[in-house]
């Protein structure tokens, strides 16, 4: 990870620090960088689980949707989301979470990206759900 | 609401008293029955907000999953989501946010569902997001 | 319809007039104005059906595609589809098809508009499926 | 391609054959099998366009849902599509197009499979669609 690529962890781990719903999912950058992000949450139970034992489905959309807005803000800066699809691949469960965002589109005024959730069951990673997401611009005029 | 209505209502606090996230998110069931589903959360900021002062996507997202599912359970039983759409309309404040969800499709073994979120900020409603679901029935073969 | 949907309406069918996909597949503007619009098509078969002897579903996301294309045009002038999510609700048959968009939220340079598809089988309506779309206004800088 | 390939490839292009608006596109199919599907059509200006000159969305719409089922098709046999959503990146224009599906979800009765679409133009290959699919298996109980 080069310089640049620190300066933005840096910038969104103190984003994380004032977003009261990153902090409670103890969301932290693995990877950002060039239309690129990578988050990870460690699964605690008595906060997301559902009532069959699997991990929320809502703790998985945050990931998708998180991966999708940092990569987003790597290369447009501040951002907000517009609208996203998930498809759900397989019912989550594990000790962690990752998810990967890869801006497929940054031209124009919303970005096109796509987003990866692997879930991590006793060190067996397995991919769990999928996103597309539009994310806009704040700002741009 | 009739006794039907009466019945699922209680089946469904019961799944949330069980549910980690959604018991922390605060939800209640206003309307089940009939492939209806309403349900409410208080916005708690300390918990639901992102960095700008609005509340966090992951709250919406888990608002319009959550109506989609209930009201596909209230005809099909066990269900769960296979995938989501969410568009987002406006940012989110406000004191609570209200989601509907209705079954558009109810045959075979995915239910459609549509899901609007409302913002109440201020004693004033604001439309702030709408989703589009497929949830698919559990153990249906 | 008003004056000004009468002439939204004009200028959409010349639009229709000089797009040869449009004019392949028939389509007719039934309604235009205020962010809704409405088309129709009748059903060619030897031209819309797919190898079950439905319609095809391209016919269906076109119908979708267009009818929030229109709407969002009614509101904001030239526009393109950025992206939309459709839900096939049934098999599609009968004699003609009928869909109806709305524009759900229309400031911002992003409308987002729903979608309605019906198929008309021997006079009887039937709701084949639903559409989310994002319409970007073009040239809005 | 191996034998189970070639034999699924003169199933489709029979499929195609007997599929008017398939054939009215004069979709051709480039490989078939393991859950990949790809095909290709020509543009054809009289036919395809849209009013700015650019390849109508519908017939992207199409190419992206062609692949999509094509390719569960490849695992699954018959199949439906239940639902996709399509983000457009770019104009579409040029002399070819070409979509890729890949199933990313086999199990159950529903196949999550993912799209990409590419317009050939002046011998360049641009990326101008991407979209996610659910298909669901035709008869399976």
């Amino acid at each position: 990870m080069n310089t640049t690529s620190n300066a933005l962890r840096q910038q969104l781990e103190q984003i994380i620090a004032i977003t009261p719903f990153a902090r409670l999912m103890g969301a932290s950058v693995r990877e950002i960088g060039d239309g690129i992000a990578e988050l990870e949450v460690e699964v605690k139970p008595e906060l997301m689980h559902q009532h069959h034992g699997f991990v929320h489905g809502a703790i998985v959309g945050f990931m998708a949707d998180s991966a999708c807005a940092w990569a987003a803000a790597s290369l447009a800066g501040d951002v907000v989301t517009a609208e996203y699809k998930l498809n759900l691949l397989a019912p989550v469960k594990g000790e962690r979470l990752r998810a990967q965002g890869r801006v497929l589109k940054a031209s124009g005024r919303t970005l096109v990206v796509q987003a990866d959730v692997f879930a991590i069951d006793q060190g067996r990673e397995k991919h769990v759900a999928v996103a597309l997401a539009s994310i806009a611009k704040v700002g741009a005029a």
